[in-house]
């Protein structure tokens, strides 16, 4: 699979409704991950749907993802399937009827069977690649994980290659009676995500200051 | 059930990890919720678990969600279990050791069978409710449902009865060795969402300007 090659639908990653807003191409699946923080990770637990959140990584073609759900769900069964959902909510779209007000989103679902990741290797490069999405530069900072700590980790890894991406952008798609005759506001409020100013530790040594990957991190979205 | 009856735990929404985390009242599951804007809908589709971002509201213990998600997948089988999750992404922890790092957030997790909403009243009223969710106001102003648009919109009734609540806030919770040694920096990241600025549609009337329910809308989260 290169990174190159489009997302082959599968009847479950078909997109049924609003096709105009299906997204092709892997470069977007990329992009919409690597901007993400956690995922929506579905999966059984005990014949029933969960869903929890959770941090990824990703590697090539392969998302990794964190711990605390395996642990309690998944560690028990590996190969299950399970469905991994990032989503970014860009604003809401106000329209002049009820029916047509929408959000604006981008939204990757990703299926297929996850694996438990026990090679020592691949499980340091996925908990890299994992503490690379939600805290860029710590890696080379902090503590690394001992061999205690890797070992009550659970990582999972989910091939990327059924997926769909879903996007809606731009304003109101109203009918044109409503356009002609409603007086409403129409148009679109922007949802923006950005970070604070960061928190020190209270036991933090006065000399200790955040890095600039921390103090002038990117927005995220 | 009434309103300040506790959140009582079963074997599926009982908080095994971090359970200092978990919380137990039914108020702080309504304020979780209502500060949302999707929620991240888990149900099964021909035997595997998918999970979709959907909008959704809430009037008493029911929550209600909405539409394109039920129209695929859900319309044909009423009565399954579903769970529906709701997360606020807070901030994102820095600690000296990576394996402490963390996120402080705030999320629900719903567990019950959804009813598909068919009543024509019980289905104005939570269209109500999702639409005060996602564009407060625009009830009051913009064009309502006609029968024609009520029959095509599908809406599932989700009881707010088998939940889980789970809060992480504060600082890094570091192993002592760490904090002594450690010449990482230590604290949170806080993430922030906000509306920005109204774009108007590029139809619309110079005279409609957008009302105080949107550019001065409370922040979310």
């Amino acid at each position: 699979m290169s990174d190159t090659e489009p997302l082959s639908p599968t009847e479950r990653t078909r997109i049924h409704r609003a096709r105009p807003r299906a997204r092709r191409d892997r470069a977007q699946l990329y992009a919409l991950l690597d901007a993400g923080l956690v995922c929506h990770l579905g999966f059984l637990a005990d014949g029933f749907p969960r869903v929890l959140p959770t941090g990824y990584g990703r590697i090539d073609n392969t998302l990794y993802l964190h711990g605390s759900v395996g642990a309690r769900s998944l560690r028990d069964s590996p190969g299950t399937e399970v469905c991994a959902t990032v989503t970014h909510l860009d604003g809401i779209v106000y329209a002049r009827s009820l029916m047509h007000h929408s959000t604006n989103y981008r939204c990757a679902v990703i299926h297929g069977i996850a694996r438990h990741v026990g090679d020592p290797e691949e499980k340091t490069r996925a908990l890299w690649a994992i503490s690379e999405q939600l805290a860029p530069g710590s890696w080379d900072r902090a503590r690394h994980p001992d061999e205690r700590e890797l070992a009550t980790t659970a990582v999972l890894a989910l091939p990327l290659r059924e997926a769909s991406v879903k996007v809606r952008d731009g304003g109101a798609n109203d009918d044109e009676a409503d356009i002609a005759q409603g007086d409403a506001w129409a148009g679109v409020l922007p949802l923006r995500t950005s970070w604070g100013r960061p928190v020190p530790a209270s036991d933090l040594p006065a000399d200790i200051h955040a890095p600039a990957a921390i103090t002038a991190r990117p927005e995220p979205g």
